[in-house]
């Protein structure tokens, strides 16, 4: 019979669900030196945790500023969690036969979420704290939609109002992401909306502005501080949301054991910083303690690359300025992206905890175009099975990127990465690929310096 | 803190994978007498081996009329399953909680496939023998597209070709499958197509055809039957199909006894039949040897109700006339179902095996329109976080309703579904839903008796 290079398939390394972690990694007390304070965005001193209880309970304020490396999951989080976890480690036998080499290829995948990704690992932990705190409606804002449908999935569960902000541009493209979160009884809006001061003040300016991340956060922030029984949830960026994305490096950590191996090179997607933290941090703990002595990359678009070309400095999370400042690697608040496909990418900032470990140079960084991140997305899926969603083909494409290398040096590497959902609900970016339609947004220097004019100068 | 009826959660039952079954179940010797045979289309005899050997590779001829009770599954075959099989079962805690009443409700969740339903299990297995034989190519027709995507993934494990011909209708409204089929290399046509002799007929006597399964059968079969290389493919309702996904049901048996229960009522949505049969066969099996008595009840749309409204006779199951003859419950091989969101249950027959049981009083059925079948999917979304696929929020509302009657007799009733695939490639229908545009399409009968009039008479 015919055997060819298709034949040897994925391996699935499966955790028993009694090993599932019950506590959350908390990297900042094992860091060389702590990140910097964020800032009030009016006075600029230090922010406290009064400053914040408009927008988050006090369980997660405390969370964000803990200096616990270890914090338990509570038995409700854990409860949905068993819903799709432990998420599988699989090992990419096609990918290493398809490439040859002596690379040996993980990844792990969080598309096994009743979302498709990995972004209810945090939004059922914010959910369960809000809930906990008697809060009965969350806000938040989304870009092509996968956290706006985690948030809702979420709310769902414990039985609280979701309102999403989505930027008005993948409204209108992606009208299935609104089926979704309104399965899930949440309701959505198009961002700038007429719900808001500052959507109306944007839609007053450009009534066809096409909308962005920054201010559908403007307009989620808005509604959560002028609201005594809504507070606002973000799916990246902050400590809190990285933590509670650790559970998916704890369980990679335990499945790697139990095939006996060690990574040496370990790769993530970036946008805000949530997916690639919750796999490298408890890696980056092991390395701290000397235990193994990984490279840890994260991977960028081209068309939003703050680790690669950014400034390390205060900046704001959104755009109208309501948030605190935070010192990250950012392309200036006002900076939007170009319309690249992995929606989830599409940041002007970056997890100040990410630049803080960028800067501690324990992690490196690079930048990818979306044209190579599909094309070796296709060749993926097509030995692997799995369909990577557009955020993920860039971790992919540098994964294979790395075997290539390892097969040129004859270096025996493991490479591990995380495939951090699948692409169900973003084919039409394939149908783009596939048509010939899809466009890389090289040179952005001139705009981010545009941008960066404007960001404040902050002291730190 | 606030605990509402939503937070006591659906529980996963894994089956350890070195529990992975490793035989399929064939059911037809276990049965007290055997199916009709298939007859020829032209001489109205019986069919022998050779006579479909131009479609179909000799292993899988010897399976569709096998004697033995099980069958090895390959061990290449079992390699791709277990890119996501063991499939979990779930206790449906949450909605057990929302409805009340002494039931305790099991769902089998065939979604984590890597295209999100059961089809793969029969695709790999088909694809995997095909490749053992020497075929370059598969043919097959697709509706919605579930179909032709999990035979696009299986030709893509074995390094074939592959040639989907999608229904027009859906070609059009669903161009995502169209790209999923292409990013696992398939191609994929509209059809009628004007590849043909049947679709070019077809069109010559209707240009805006949109299409229907039958036609698309007849074009695939057409193309295997023409071309040396090429095979055809079959998602449904020939036994051998029926056979591959017993492995639903064989790891289902291993699940409920893990926790200790046997099913009183098990349910499956059905339109050729395959996703049932999966999940039901190895039950049948138990009950025919006296080790339980559950009640098995296929439920079907309102607007293509074969087993409930259906005669049960020789027919054709494609449109031209050029599939053998086979005994099932038809609604005429010309008719066409409305165009309801099930898309996988749009068929005018059914497959000959549960037809059969069905006259053995194996088995019962019933049908239900979209419009309760979607309103009962929603709730189910927001208790047990899942968004049902079209075809099996048929399922869904037949086990709600189940467990509604058991609240009201009062009756401990332990229910088992099958939850074949995920909405989220059709999240148009919970869109349509959502906005009050969904229709039903009652009283089909008239439509029926001009269709049953075109079906040849044949003795037997």
């Amino acid at each position: 019979m015919k055997r060819g290079r298709f034949l040897i398939m994925a391996t699935k390394i499966i955790l028993p669900e009694a090993e599932l972690p019950t506590k959350w990694y908390n990297i900042v007390p094992d860091l060389p030196s702590p990140p910097p304070a964020f800032l009030h965005p009016g006075t600029h001193e230090p922010v406290g945790p009064d400053d914040l209880a408009p927008l988050f309970p006090m369980d997660l304020i405390l969370q964000e500023v803990s200096q616990d490396r270890f914090l338990d999951i509570p038995d409700e989080v854990l409860e949905i969690y068993r819903m799709w976890r432990p998420s599988p480690l699989y090992r990419a036998h096609g990918l290493e036969r398809m490439i040859g080499g002596p690379a040996r290829i993980y990844y792990k995948y969080e598309g096994v979420s009743p979302v498709g990704s990995h972004k209810p690992n945090t939004a059922v932990a914010q959910a369960f704290y809000n809930a906990k705190a008697g809060v009965k409606k969350l806000s938040t804002e989304t870009g092509a939609g996968q956290w706006g449908s985690a948030l809702a999935f979420a709310c769902a569960m414990f039985g609280m109002e979701c309102e999403v902000y989505q930027v008005r541009a993948s409204y209108d493209q992606k009208p299935y992401r609104k089926a979704i979160i309104e399965s899930y009884g949440g309701v959505i809006y198009p961002s700038p909306s007429t719900n808001t001061q500052y959507g109306r003040k944007v839609l007053e300016e450009d009534p066809d502005t096409p909308g962005s991340l920054g201010i559908a956060i403007s307009e989620a922030v808005e509604v959560a501080a002028t609201n005594e029984d809504v507070k606002y949830s973000l799916g990246s960026v902050l400590n809190h949301v990285l933590m509670h994305q650790t559970i998916i490096g704890e369980e990679a950590l335990k499945q790697m054991a139990m095939v006996e191996e060690t990574p040496d090179v370990i790769i993530g997607c970036i946008g805000g910083g949530s997916n690639f933290s919750g796999l490298v941090f408890p890696f980056i703990r092991e390395k701290l303690a000397g235990k193994m002595e990984p490279v840890i990359r994260a991977v960028e678009p081209a068309a939003a690359p703050s680790l690669t070309k950014g400034s390390y400095q205060y900046d704001f999370g959104d755009t109208a300025g309501m948030t605190p400042l935070v010192k990250m690697h950012t392309l200036g608040h006002p900076f939007v992206p170009e319309p690249i496909h992995a929606g989830g990418l599409r940041y002007h900032g970056m997890a100040p905890l990410v630049s803080h470990l960028r800067q501690l140079d324990l992690i490196e960084a690079v930048a990818l175009n979306q044209t190579e991140t599909f094309t070796k997305a296709i060749e993926f899926a097509r030995v692997e099975g799995i369909i990577p969603g557009p955020e993920p083909t860039h971790a992919v494409a540098e994964a294979m990127n790395e075997a290539e290398r390892a097969k040129e040096s004859g270096e025996e590497k493991v490479i591990l990465f995380n495939l951090c959902g699948h692409g169900h609900f973003d084919m039409g970016a394939y149908q783009a690929f596939l048509g010939g339609e899809l466009e890389d947004y090289e040179h952005p220097e001139e705009r981010i310096q545009q941008a960066m004019a404007r960001v404040p100068v902050v002291a730190g």
